[in-house]
């Protein structure tokens, strides 16, 4: 008898998709020099423990608007289901990434009890060769193959209850050349010790959503939520313009409504994203306005022309109080607030903490501007 | 060596959900002496030409408040990387559902180009045995094990490009009890057809979400959508309850904003959903009242208690127009409308077509109501 | 004593937005030799019987995208705490629309119980003036003012409860100039006897909001819904080019999913939306292909460029089946569907009835496509 | 000639709600003794500023489910077309507020420049007595009218462009016993110091909308925001039970994520709100399972049963991190964490940092759990 299977024509993937899943694209400004490619190095599939088809992931991934996914099922913790070889997850997936125009990079995660914990191998060669009993011998092969190695959710409470701590499993790996990057974020988690890590060891620093469920799951798009990401700031939109941009640590980390990353990239990125429309310069109401202050002021208008949120804290050098004020900017948004003048505040300058904006985990961003009313708005009188 | 994947101790898919996913609970209520189970008897998962694992599509049929659901993978078009046994769908769903208190039925999908198409068996014992090389072999032994059968999407325009056919092979089907009930509605697709052949032959009427992607390609959960589904009139919330409500017809099938069914069940419903809280008698305006008529009138309130809308048009049986004024009531809503009296009607009564409570293919629910003023709301004066 | 009123130096109206209030500009095309405008010509504020301010209207607007909007106060229904000038709605908002780019045409509603109902006169020059005992004074000064005059919400149920009527009243004032526009839609509501009179008697159709409340109270934005509106064809985006257009007749109705006009407006509308991406033939499949018929078919694949929906119900001339399928093209969606050939249907075309695009009230506008396959798209074999 | 204005039977209010306008009510637990009553005393309409009618301030109320309003229009502020009594804002809007069951407390604002700014009288006699040339006369006469005096937006950077400062006035006025509370949020603004003032100079703390704008301008009620808010915690929901609490400063203000409040209050709502479901104690993993690590530790189960989100922050006493690991709990929402053993951390309890519930601007509620396994849940093998 000739199986049924084997009249199969067409695989029965037509699926029209009526519904537009909710997910909104994330508009995050290039800075000079290079683009802002957004970018996910880490998620899961039914060729491990996640729960959807490799397809699904780049479907996904399109709709958001990244630029390159790498689905990293892990080498060991798989579903006798599904037993077929270890590069099928990539594999399987390649033709519908080419169609949606999402570059698909090949990776896997060796996956261990602490120490060491898990490790993505990104830019893989053959995944099935990974895959072995000692997981230096695993490392050893992903170096051998040219792949940038991550260390994952360092202080994943599962693995690490108490603190976050580098173990001497950790240095080694570091040692041998087997650690490239670390994740600071990983799904709804945030790690600053690995940040401080990342800075102090120069890693580069990974932002990753780590799905196994439908990404819905970790991500109201409805709400403007997005997943856990990494911002590659890269020389083109291709895959090895990606990996040169990694192996110069020229990442930022997208978590919730922070950027956490280097100066260097944040700065850049801020001044393509928010911008000073109007300095005006308010002179003193006379006695009796019932709104404005007796003194004298500048009114700023900022307009966000990105899709992050700006979250700034006015600085108050010499003021007795210890508190900033805090304003939010949000996407596409305008915000216009008054500050003092130099005869208040002993400078032509003002200068904001981007608190959203971390250049290390504990140091915001800092943000001045110079207190020169443009030329289109003269003195009101 | 020993196998890394021995050491597997916990199967790690303790995810957590953060995001709520969106999806809604529809409130639809019991009607006297049933349950009204929202109930989903036709799905997808990698085990054939689906996207998602099993377990996908309980957490799906748990957040949407599902009472029952059958997840019905292809017997036939199944993925080179997933081979086992055709029960291994239901069997590593089974957990999930006990623990999310879904109704899980066993279930399997026919499938063979036109004639005679797709057939799923419910309430099958052995999924594998069902799996043979002729349609006719397969549908005798899904009803030796005692399987509801049902003929799926009868109008896809994949299969039937021109026109809805009851083909020989159909009657064939018929004639020898194998097609117990038949989808009018499946995903976005209604086939009016065949709701009146269900309602000729006697057959149970289905409607069903046919999902192969996330559930969120079906349905905007955030705009109020909601999967095609069979809402199933069930003398408890068990298994074998449903069982008995389908092999006595006591369905309807909700599909975008329609509810398709017989009187039966679509005038309690209606009635349990949309009530009359008061009908006030309003005379006629003294002369120059500006936004009144100069004619006496009724007016109205209704309360819709559920979560479906409520499309009503109002007939006008003698008047010389040929057309119905329409009403709609959301979900949880109300609606006060102004109707004339006896005097000017000719009747104590007023109707409305529900339009989107269909008994047949061609005739809406027919809403009457006697136009006495609710003893608590006196004439006003 | 000085009153303390006297010192505002500021109107206190700098109120930042922070929510973007979910409000949704819909992309209608422009038509062949028109621009498109989306305008609305009714509604209030608390200068009658509305609830806010008329900045807030232009506000409202502007977030919609509108092109212009008339705030047609009622002449009569006035509150005690405002009693100023008739003409302050139009001039407190004046610069407001200035600013904002929003067209702000004068206009007012001429309120009389049924009959003759409500009138609205926009294009007014002097609103103080409009206002008269007799109504058929008020109209006479509106014609005298040059004003463009449309018979407001004609079966509104409280004014009509029973069926809708053309009254000896809008005769005399039909006859006499006195009505240049009728509203088919006003806010949720739809009057299909007012389109047919507007076919009949050469009137300009008109959809309003007839908004009181905040404009959120009419439309769930979140949801895609939009305000009932008036597409004006105009020449320019000005307010002489709207004049003319509605002088000429040149507008559709958009009310809930549906367009109401004129298949000379409706049909380029329908083509600058929707588009055939490719026609593909798809010969019958050999035996046994368990998903496809074993009829040869076309694939049709739709685009629809618009934030319009499409409600397409094939239509099937000979077949038995008295049925037709209907496909939904969600805005800025994409649908593909399987036809039959010329071998099973008798034609090289295909009909579709646009269910949602009707050119009188009982007419949908019929979209017929060609057969041919598109060139880049060769026969599979 | 009679005026037509004289014939108006009906006010034209009887606008029907289509549109569910998107708000949400928030779930806030009760606390032992008292109901949690959301309240907002500070908002404008039409009588000063504002751009509605009173009427929708408390239609937004109703549907927002707050317990109690006061509309404060300024005194001074007044729009020219609108000079009726000061006393009308509150006359107008009180059948309304009936209706919804919405309590309305009347109330109104002294509006100056800095200083001494904005204070709110609320519970109020006569609007008109309040308003004076003089500002000290008008707290004068709000004292004596019994009014409860607030000092609104400490740090309006409009009228404190520099710090946010207690000046010479303020004190003034505190001595004088005028000032009983103060705004330790308004609208998008938060003032720290306020916070401190209030919790050392024992005032009241105040969170208010300060709406001018229609209120979906200031939160998008799609995406789960509230307006700025003051919880009072009171001995029933009557007006007079809210002036005993708001007397005895048993309040808490809802800002952004945040509750900020005393301990006192800020405790028993927490623990009626999240609550720990279950502990259960996990041994240590045998050497090589992947996904867990090498040693013990507990599990705790959160369950979220309010409408509040809960921002955890792991604090680990003698641990070298000076980090503390962040856990969000969203509304209605669970969260599963595992944390050391006491062989680890040297103590049988674990504190978290409650970071969005502050009891003193730079104090966040600690919040300590005793890691007693749960009986129901034991020890797993």
């Amino acid at each position: 008898m000739r199986s049924p299977q084997s009249r199969i024509l067409l695989p029965a993937f037509l699926i029209l998709f009526c519904a537009p899943l909710g997910a909104q694209k994330i508009d995050i400004p290039d800075i000079p020099g290079y683009k802002t490619l957004q970018c996910d190095f880490h998620m899961h599939t039914v060729f491990s423990d996640g729960v959807v088809w490799p397809a699904v992931r780049v479907d996904e991934a399109a709709r958001e608007g990244l630029a390159a996914i790498s689905i990293t099922d892990h080498l060991e913790n798989r579903r006798k289901d599904v037993t077929s070889s270890r590069n099928r997850t990539h594999d399987t997936a390649k033709q519908s990434a080419k169609d949606k125009r999402v570059i698909l990079i090949r990776g896997g995660e060796i996956t261990r009890a602490m120490p060491p914990g898990h490790l993505n191998a990104i830019f893989s060669k053959d995944n099935d060769a990974l895959y072995k009993e000692d997981w230096r011998e695993s490392l050893a092969e992903a170096k051998k193959q040219g792949a940038f190695i991550t260390w994952n959710h360092p202080g994943w409470d599962r693995q690490q209850p108490h603190t976050t701590r580098w173990l001497p499993e950790h240095e080694e790996i570091y040692k041998n050349g087997w650690m490239h990057g670390i994740e600071i974020a990983n799904g709804g988690d945030y790690f600053p010790e690995a940040f401080q890590w990342a800075l102090d060891k120069k890693l580069t620093i990974i932002g990753a959503s780590d799905a196994h469920q439908p990404i819905q799951a970790y991500a109201d798009f409805a709400k403007g939520e997005h997943r856990t990401m990494t911002l590659v700031f890269a020389k083109a939109r291709t895959e090895e313009a990606i990996r040169e941009a990694l192996d110069n640590r020229r990442t930022a980390v997208f978590f919730k409504d922070f950027i956490h990353g280097e100066e260097q990239w944040l700065r850049p990125l801020l001044e393509k994203s928010l911008v000073v429309q109007k300095i005006t310069h308010k002179p003193a109401a006379t006695s009796g306005a019932s709104t404005s202050a007796r003194t004298e002021k500048y009114e700023i208008v900022f307009k966000n022309n990105s899709g992050l949120l700006f979250c700034l804290k006015k600085i108050v050098p010499g003021a007795p109080s210890h508190y900033f004020r805090e304003y939010i900017i949000k996407p596409q948004g305008q915000l216009t607030l008054s500050v003092g003048t130099p005869a208040e505040t002993g400078s032509d300058e003002i200068s904001f903490e981007v608190s959203n904006f971390l250049t290390t985990p504990k140091t915001p961003l800092i943000h001045t501007i110079k207190l020169l009313p443009t030329p289109a708005a003269k003195t009101t009188k």
